[in-house]
């Protein structure tokens, strides 16, 4: 049980875990808090934050959970805002989708990596943006994964792993270092990919036309491509050396496809997709 | 209307065009011809179909239009099978996903292409094959584009866009290149990156763990791997300039959002992301 929850970022995620923990009775009050104070009434409105205070130090103040669910780019600057207004045995966690730049941050904040705080990321979310399009259901059935460091409280990890189960999460644990290896080849690279595509396609001559012939498995290729470009800017600067290390390992993948094209090569051709397509009926079927 | 129809090839694309023509009473009979009875068996149970032959000479004779609706590499097979059964006046079309390779497989079996033959590709489907799959309402609002040549007979195009109306799609023209360069972009090269990725993902150490956080936006991402492996290889040997070309296009776009995320330069990041979202919202909305 969460007697004051603090959710510094009222977007989707921040606002669908307030919206499901409201629901379950598990928090006894949650204050928001962001910069704009539109969005902040209206995660008020949408019945999603008991209160809120433009200031963060404000927020914080008396909460025993912290939550950061601001983007990647801002975590420094809300840690260091905060730093000195956090409860003693308050604990912080945080929702980024790179951990090892939150890790960083909060060490830089803070001088070093309090045992209190447990970074986690809950791998779930779609390509809209802001608490308009929360939902209480979001975490349900989802993994949301914790990276606690060698020093992290075993309480602290306890409890926020308590606190997204009551949402309906399944809570695993990994490395910081796995963690972003990972979600660099699962999600990072899938954006990259789509980003890449729709841009490239928009920059053609009569892109127009070429949109108009795009049919569904397009839309849902492309699905991703409609996510929030601040986020995702930030999250390439976070993750930048895992997502290098896996665009490189596609890169070699699909040059594999291009050379077997240009040669006519139709047993490596079908060799791929016959892989391809196991694995993906075999995890996603 | 339709006499008889004839249609070679009783899969996803065949059968789902049967029974959107049975649901209209737009065809008086419909004959399927495959290279596996079990498959005419089950099209047959399945309503599909009036009556079956496996020989496609004894299902083409008498027909007064003809479907080609099997993989890229088996048309020109089949072209020479049927041809000396075709009756003069009978209306031949196919459905093949890249058009220049189709005209020249027609081309090559009747020594000319006849004016009699529309080269038609509907722009629908979806990762699944086979008749069982097969449903009466998935070209309901899609498109179709046949690529008539010069020479095409106008008639022939009439009653080809006639019976894909019939069907519920909206009918275009394009030239036979201008449809393989659009379809090089907007599907073959969605679906190599696609099967790439997951490919990709299948051949690094532990794929299992990764897979297994993968969340909503890679399954859409990559719906379009479990796509029919086979159909696909025949694509990208039918297709291979225009593909090529497109994957192309597509590494420099990548290689320039690798080369951001390299240097930390956000800005370029952000406004690759931000055209793509604008662009994908805008056709996909």
């Amino acid at each position: 049980m969460i007697r004051r929850l603090a959710i510094i970022g009222v977007g989707l995620i921040g606002g669908s875990l307030a919206l499901a923990l409201r629901r379950t009775g598990y928090c006894a009050e949650i204050v928001g808090s962001s910069r704009r104070e539109g969005h902040l009434q209206q995660a008020l409105n949408l019945g999603v934050i008991d209160r809120y205070e433009l200031d963060p130090v404000s927020a914080v103040r008396g909460a025993d959970m912290v939550l950061l669910a601001v983007p990647l780019g801002a975590m420094t600057s809300v840690c260091e805002q905060i730093r000195d207004a956090l409860d003693p045995a308050a604990v912080l966690t945080d929702v980024g989708s790179a951990k090892g730049s939150v890790v960083e941050a909060v060490r830089q904040a803070f001088g070093s990596v309090p045992p209190q705080f447990v970074p986690g990321h809950p791998i779930a979310g779609n390509e809209k943006s802001g608490v308009e399009a929360a939902f209480p259901s979001l975490f349900e059935g989802r993994r949301v994964i914790l990276t606690p460091l060698s020093d992290t409280a075993d309480q602290a990890v306890r409890q926020v792993g308590a606190m997204w189960r009551a949402a309906g999460a399944i809570v695993e644990e990994l490395s910081v270092a796995h963690h972003d290896v990972v979600l660099a080849a699962t999600s990072h690279l899938p954006h990259m990919l789509a980003f890449g595509l729709v841009d490239s396609l928009a920059r053609m001559g009569d892109s127009d036309e070429i949109f108009r012939y795009a049919a569904g498995g397009f839309r849902d290729f492309t699905r991703i491509a409609s996510s929030d470009p601040v986020m995702w800017r930030d999250v390439c600067l976070s993750n930048r050396t895992a997502i290098l290390e896996v665009m490189e390992w596609y890169e070699d993948d699909l040059r594999e496809i291009k050379q077997a094209i240009d040669q006519g090569d139709g047993e490596t051709l079908l060799a791929i997709f016959e892989r391809a397509k196991t694995a993906r009926d075999r995890f996603c079927g």
